[in-house]
């Protein structure tokens, strides 16, 4: 066994998006492994690999089977992860190319966003032991019950990282992307934005759920559960990135914003049952009904019953990419419910306040809301977690809403840095 | 177990060269499936898809690590599989791809060029079990030894193809180009080339090992070894192609044509090792320091000993490819051997006639001759086998030598064919 740490990197498409992206991040890897790391490098699909061969799958049928769909699709980072042990073996070292399934990422079924059940990384430590640099395709493993090739959905090569860093106990988890680091917020909105030096991981994770592009949920999740440092960081440059670590100690805090950032996102939609009986069980239904065509539901609002009908109105949001069917399946029930119409509303944006400081700070909700107001903007829903505030608003006002918020809690920065921001790589 | 006769059914990269291919074929394997067969295909990469992977890898490195270079070429199987099983889906019909190694192709190791060591096709029977068509990954199978990914090397989904049916005990191999048969002659260069129907293992070994490129050498060795019937026809017609099947009992032959075809080979080169010393062992040396580096030899000739002087030259051909690192070989042993000097010609072309029926018919090798030294063609070389005699002559001559033979062999069809000939389809 070798006593070196062992580093685990992750970069995304847009760091291998030509020959000359994957020539540079096969120096950056070789200079890790140089400073006497053992180095396993998870790789995405070089730059729009993914959504050509989707495109190429809408050519052929406009209803791909989940199996075959996952077959093509990972054929991206098939093609990636060998050029890149290609260009660290022209830099003169040695480095194995490994699938999913060869470094033992077992999932469960669910083709296009398989869970990650048990990762079996035996090939992945022959390989260092054997002094070679291992390179592991992101986004995919293998069904544990069929043996047929799966992907974890979109973005999860992060996932992928953080489970073989666990699995094989890294000391950290580099993930390579286009982006200087986290941010205070999307810099394409707020120029002052800062870049974190430190995050929590409930913060990040409260930041991830709440529409910040920089890692996926469950990359974050599994970053917690095994307590594994993940640093985010670009491709392009040697600046330290942002470290994803756990919350500080309490005597610690003093030292901490108590704000982390403000994020947004504009991927949902918002749909209201009008005049629903105020009867046990109604809401109930309609999210069951809602749960059984798998809508992910996020915020929900009930209005108080107006004592005069005996009716509410419940008010839910959802991805945008399942208004259609979570509509279908209301109409479906209406009878059996007897609510009124259904209203739907794509034109909302989420902003979200996240900072773990909120615990022990009072008084954050009504600095929130007072921004707001004063920058004209109505709030349509509000959503609260312990180290969060989410609130509903119209789309055309997310970018003043975020800024006005950013600007009230002492986020801007004095100086504005020259960031990158294309995105999240992946 | 399905008493239904099995049809295993290779297709061609310029058969599934873009979406549109890709469903043409999928609708001539859907109808193979329900004229009450079970179907397996052997699928190619989508048409310039190896070739543009290779160009990839180069450029990242000069030399790509043949581990990785496999890694990386598989990759185009994979899209186009994955492709054809969603067409199929989309016409009705239950379809599973599967890779090499998923389809149990057991290889040897030397990747690029690896060959079958057994075929365990246990998820295939499966799912024809299960009432689907399968389809598998063509040119690539998984090491015995390290589990890495292995290619057959170029054109080898045909050997995959005749493997598969033979491990199958399919009644026919049927391989789908964008040529209508096996003709005899290359109808670019004999515009009344016939297409054959029928012709023997035998006859096809010595066309394939002469230059024919309808079919691979090894495909043909495997279909003779297992006696497996071969179809060989084109995706773009319901034609009849050539069927390859045992050579026909002696009874049989009054039927048969004499001359089965006439192949010609551009891609060898000449060497002459001018002035050996004419002792025993003199010419092993030479051989051997050529089978070290790896160098296939063809047709080899050793001039008569001029008793004067004690010395011989000693002329032989080899692929093209492989022509300086012969003349690197043979620059080495030159001291040890005592010869006199090297001369390198790859202005040679190789004509072969081939026919099982010139074993009891003499006076063939006389009117071969007779015809090239009327169409003014001067024969440098000669090589023969008991159904084949092969000439190498000056490049710029083939295409009047082919012509000559094929004419002079009364091979020309009376009306002319309009055939589509644009390569193999690989």
């Amino acid at each position: 066994m070798s006593s070196k740490t062992t580093v685990v990197q992750k970069y995304g498409g847009s760091s291998v998006a030509d020959a000359a992206g994957i020539k540079r991040v096969a120096q950056r890897i070789v200079a890790t492994r140089k400073a006497g790391h053992d180095v396993v490098v998870v790789v995405s699909a070089m730059g729009d690999t993914t959504d050509e061969l989707r495109d190429l799958a809408q050519q052929v049928t406009p209803l791909p089977p989940p199996r075959e769909l996952d077959m093509l699709l990972t054929a991206g980072e098939r093609i990636s992860m060998a050029l890149l042990a290609m260009a660290i073996a022209q830099l003169g070292h040695k480095a194995r190319s490994f699938t999913g399934s060869q470094a033992g990422v077992i999932t469960d079924s669910a083709h296009g966003k398989a869970k990650i059940i048990d990762i079996t990384p035996g090939r992945i430590e022959q390989a260092l032991a054997d002094g070679s640099i291992a390179i592991v395709a992101g986004f995919q493993g293998v069904s544990q019950d069929t043996k047929d090739i799966t992907t974890l959905g979109r973005g999860a090569s992060d996932t992928t990282a953080v489970a073989l860093a666990a699995a094989l106990g890294a000391e950290v988890c580099e993930i390579y992307s286009d982006v200087d680091g986290v941010f205070t917020a999307d810099p394409r909105i707020v120029p002052t934005a800062r870049k974190l030096d430190r995050v929590s991981y409930e913060e990040m994770l409260e930041m991830a759920a709440s529409g910040a592009k920089i890692l996926h949920l469950r990359c974050v999740e599994y970053a917690r559960r095994y307590q594994m440092p993940v640093h985010v960081r670009s491709s392009f440059s040697q600046k330290e990135g942002t470290w994803i670590v756990p919350d500080p100690a309490e005597d610690e805090t003093m030292e901490q914003a108590i704000i982390a950032g403000v994020a947004h996102d504009r991927s949902e939609a918002k749909i209201t049952v009008v005049g629903v009986p105020d009867k046990v069980g109604e809401a109930a239904r309609i999210f069951e009904a809602l749960a059984s065509v798998e809508v992910n539901i996020d915020m929900v609002v009930q209005n108080v019953s107006a004592a005069a009908t005996g009716l509410t109105d419940i008010s839910f949001t959802l991805p945008r990419d399942d208004g259609q069917t979570a509509m279908g399946a209301l109409a479906r029930i209406r009878d059996e419910v007897g609510y009124e119409k259904l209203l739907y509303d794509d034109q909302v944006g989420k902003v979200s306040l996240i900072g773990a400081g909120m615990r022990s700070h009072p008084g954050i909700t009504a600095r929130f809301f007072a921004a707001l107001a004063s920058a004209g903007v109505n709030i349509e829903m509000i959503s609260t977690s312990e180290i969060r505030i989410s609130v509903i608003v119209d789309e055309s006002l997310v970018d003043a809403a975020v800024q006005a918020t950013h600007t009230a809690f002492d986020l801007d920065s004095t100086e504005v840095e020259a960031v990158v921001y294309g995105g999240t790589g992946r």
